[in-house]
């Protein structure tokens, strides 16, 4: 098949959605520099009918919601998968002076692959990867430690106040007015290991985001082929439907062929950091021997994937000798495949694994890279049996220790969390993590709070994440329908993708993060006044809200209708209510005049 | 249409299920007289596989689990929609003897309507009315306060003790052995009103089921036509689909045509206990205009239903007239149906309300049939805006009066809470619940922990639902997909009633509740063991998982696989920790010679 061939096929067979949502349109709010332009996403609202019909209705204000989608939904750019999307912070890389452009990639394998004639379709590369110069630290927590703001923190600092955009004048570009998410607040958070900027310099093509509890709960995508199903075109449609529906990250989970060109082609064309497991990789390198892994393949892997721009790893490296044998009598062992694979490892050497006896040297190709730790919980819990053992907080003891190290390199850590957790003891989690891992942002799976519910694991997980969220979680890691049965498809991974908004939606709704309530009152606003689109429009998923109306009441004149089919038209207590407070308004003077001391509250 | 059409239409139209659950059958434990016959659904396991293929497996015992659909499931059973169900009750009421077989039905509407010629099919009555003897109170609150432990608490402590069922010997039927959940504790729970057993005497079908916190907890689904769609085949069918799937009681809450016919199908077809609003059927029959409503109307609704066999009547009898105006700036107003006709009805008359004012009338009535109360939450928050608000909280306080005068009479009670609510005001709800109503049990829809997901309420709901179920609620009132958009169709009945039946789980395994882990642990050993099909015959949906598992890997052969899609066959971390639990027991000697003590914990 010759590159051209491939890179029609992509383009033809990628059915990737680029349309805008509904009523909305994209809305940039520029920041201190030209090219600091955060992305909103601005939903349009209908008026408000004046009771008399013949009367002007009053305008509502649009709406503007932190927007994950990239340019995919901006109707104004050109997307062109094979040419990647547009570096936009390439000029605040170089701008800092302390990175070098390679000549090649330093990754061994990458050069054998490069050498490879293989039968898919390639990402024709038209950037070179870049490090950081000698002695130098890149890292958006070195910087802010030297008390730099970098645009990257500028960029999130706007981004984060979703309550405070709003138009300047009628017509004008939405501005966004002083709060206490300021750039300055976030490069606090970020130094004091609170938050992380997950942004490799090899990605620049990454809108920044922040992961930290005292910003927006923000929610994981787990996408990626295995070995029995999935192409790379169907995984750049998975991302790119993903951040279409609100997902914060993805991470590339590929277990299956050809993992370093699925993740190239996922990586140029991803706005939103990308997160890995290189062990998965680097085991199919030793053709799945755990035994057969070395320190020296899993750097060389490291490196490949920090140089094509992998924002955060997932490291196992909290598993040490000692905690095995605590996993042998629970009822589901080990249930995390980095865990596993390790610990597999381990009782072949007889020795700690090499994750955490090289772990200062992992650190420094982390801060070379600006690569962000996920440290894995490698022994979470598979089953409510094992919830908060012995083994899973022995590991997260590990971790609050590897914490320290990364921090001692100014290397961004986020810290991994279960799992399978009974409601009643997940905030022990969050308290255990507060404390062992010193306040770094916590990365839960769920957890799930039962285990009975296989097929609908998005919501036995969605409770426990909604929890954790309100509890203090930064990053909630989706989980599908199809979690322990098979690989998710594009459905599966929009209902989890709207699952998980909602529970961390509600988490920063329980927190009081500013702003989070706007888009609440401004659906029930709606849906009080019966503008059945604007409440459809404000929804976190219009398509479905408006097809699930129009199945008993599809007539166009039911838009406006005061009522639905779920009470007929009689019974709307909505309706009856409007009648109750113009009866309270319409006839004050006959309540003052007569009966009115008959409603007052005694 | 002549009478014998109506009953052929039923019998070919109405598409109920009756086959029994995968893997599953009824059995069932005899109380202390023969006709006590509770019913569990019996799941069999397969063995545990050797490691050693050679070798037999382990058995693994059958799981007991609450059984809420009836005899449809019992292939021994002969359903016959016409005839309804077997009177399990009929010898127990007969034999209190304080109950008298009425000549004709007391409610003049009853009479009206069977003396009309209608276009629908008719439930051919076989069985007269029951009312109690002049003076005396027919409650099982009544005789709990007596000392007298009725069949109907023996049937539910032996029901409730999921987790103390198994088989006496091997081939027999099971047995319950003892438990805390005594018939006594039963009545001392009723006699107390921390729990309530809805079962109108003129509703024998009923398998008797208690409501209360410290019972498992459990869920209510909504049916009912509406003005706009549905048909009585299609309640029914709804009915039955709603208990296969685990509801413990329904509500009808139909508002459209021939509500009185439909009722009657669903009780007399119905083994779980029917609530019902009559406010909507009293409005129906003033043509919907609330001002017209009557306290003659209303207590005729009353007896009508009652005499059917209707087991609870949600009450809005704590609107008063000072309330009102605490609704009148709320975001999203009155949205409770019959909080709305009672305020508009409140408005018209400048009174307050004939509930309010009729409210020892009303006991009157409920003491004569065993109708329990839910006293409803006519002001609930529509909104997260209004949650909490002085107008939900000052009708809540009303409630807690209203309990007390029911307790008088001896009649059960129960309380609607909420609604719309965030979760970090979730907790308040069941507080306040508990300390202004004297712990009557709480009955709460959802609540919402979020209105930006129109399309997805089931889930935003089912957060909130866990969580107060968690905190003491008893019953959960369940919410589908089209909340807010429509009447749920089968497909949407059974998404709420699975997402409710995780949430009541896991609040009971939250609560501790004896018994809940049993499953739980089951299933997760099922799928630590690679055991498929007990996996997907274990959960909530059987037919579901299979068929997510099935749509990558449809081969028996994957049935027994050590891996599934989403992973492959090389990266099972559970099969990895499979070997790992191996080389712990198997090579216990060379460790013990040589490296063992590097695996002690430090």
């Amino acid at each position: 098949m010759s590159e051209k061939n491939n890179v029609i096929d992509i383009k033809k067979r990628s059915g990737i959605s680029t349309a805008p949502m509904p009523a909305s349109e994209k809305a940039y709010v520029t920041g201190s520099r030209a090219d600091i332009q955060v992305p909103f996403r601005k939903i349009n609202l209908t008026d408000t009918p004046n009771r008399d019909p013949s009367l002007p209705g009053e305008p509502n204000q649009p709406i503007f919601i932190y927007d994950t989608a990239g340019i995919y939904t901006d109707p104004k750019a050109t997307i062109d998968l094979e040419k990647g999307l547009p570096a936009i912070r390439q000029a605040w890389i170089d701008d800092r002076a302390d990175t070098i452009e390679l000549a090649e990639y330093s990754s061994d394998y990458t050069k054998q692959q490069a050498a490879e004639e293989l039968n898919i379709p390639l990402f024709e590369h038209n950037r070179k990867p870049r490090r950081a110069l000698q002695g130098k630290n890149v890292s958006q927590m070195y910087y802010a430690r030297q008390g730099i703001i970098t645009p990257e923190m500028e960029y999130i600092a706007i981004r984060e106040n979703i309550g405070r955009v709003a138009l300047q004048d009628e017509g004008s570009l939405p501005a966004c007015v002083d709060s206490h998410i300021t750039p300055e607040f976030v490069r606090k958070e970020v130094a004091e290991g609170r938050a992380i900027i997950p942004a490799n310099i090899n990605h620049p093509e990454v809108e920044p985001m922040i992961i930290g509890r005292n910003f927006l709960v923000k929610i994981n995508a787990n996408i990626g082929n295995s070995a029995t199903t999935s192409s790379i075109e169907e995984e750049i449609e998975k991302m790119v439907w993903s951040i279409r529906w609100g997902g914060d990250t993805v991470m590339d989970l590929s277990t299956g062929k050809h993992i370093h060109q699925t993740r190239e082609w996922l990586i140029r064309n991803s706005p939103v950091p990308i997160g890995t497991v290189p062990l998965y990789q680097a085991l199919e390198k030793v053709n799945g021997i755990a035994e057969d892994l070395t320190w020296e393949i899993y750097r060389d892997t490291l490196i490949e994937q920090a140089e094509q721009g992998v924002d955060y790893f997932t490291i196992h490296a909290g598993i040490r000798l000692a905690h095995i044998p605590l996993t042998v009598d629970r009822t589901t062992g080990i249930v995390s495949r980095g865990g596993s694979i390790m610990a597999a490892w381990c009782l072949a050497h007889h020795q700690e694994s090499f994750l955490y006896t090289h772990f200062e040297d992992i650190c420094e190709i982390m801060k070379a890279y600006d690569v962000s730790f996920s440290l894995g919980d490698g022994l979470r819990p598979g089953s409510q049996a094992d919830a908060n053992d012995a083994a899973q907080f022995a590991e997260l003891i590990t971790l609050g220790e590897l914490t320290q190290i990364a921090w001692k390199h100014d290397v961004q850590v986020m810290i991994e969390g279960p799992g399978h957790v009974p409601m009643h003891k997940i905030k022990a989690n969050m308290d255990m993590q507060l404390k062992h891992c010193h306040e770094a942002p916590f990365y839960t799976l769920g957890p799930l709070v039962t285990d009975i519910a296989p097929g609908y694991d998005h919501i036995t997980s969605g409770i426990g994440a909604a929890m954790i969220g309100w509890y203090g979680t930064a990053m909630l890691c989706y989980v599908t329908p199809k979690e322990h049965l098979g690989l998710p498809n594009k459905d599966d991974v929009k209902t989890g993708i709207i699952t998980y908004k909602i529970a961390a939606h509600a988490a920063d709704l329980a927190k009081a993060h500013p702003g989070a309530e706007i888009r609440d009152y401004a659906i029930s606003k709606a849906r009080f006044e019966f503008r059945w689109e604007d409440q459809f429009n404000l929804g976190l998923d219009p398509d479905t809200a408006r097809a699930f109306h129009d199945e008993t009441l599809p007539k166009p004149s039911a838009k406006v209708a005061h009522f639905c089919s779920m009470c007929g038209p009689k019974f709307c207590s909505m309706q009856i209510s409007h009648d109750i407070k113009a009866a309270f308004s319409e006839k004050s003077e006959e309540f003052k005049a007569g009966g009115s001391k008959i409603y007052h509250h005694v």
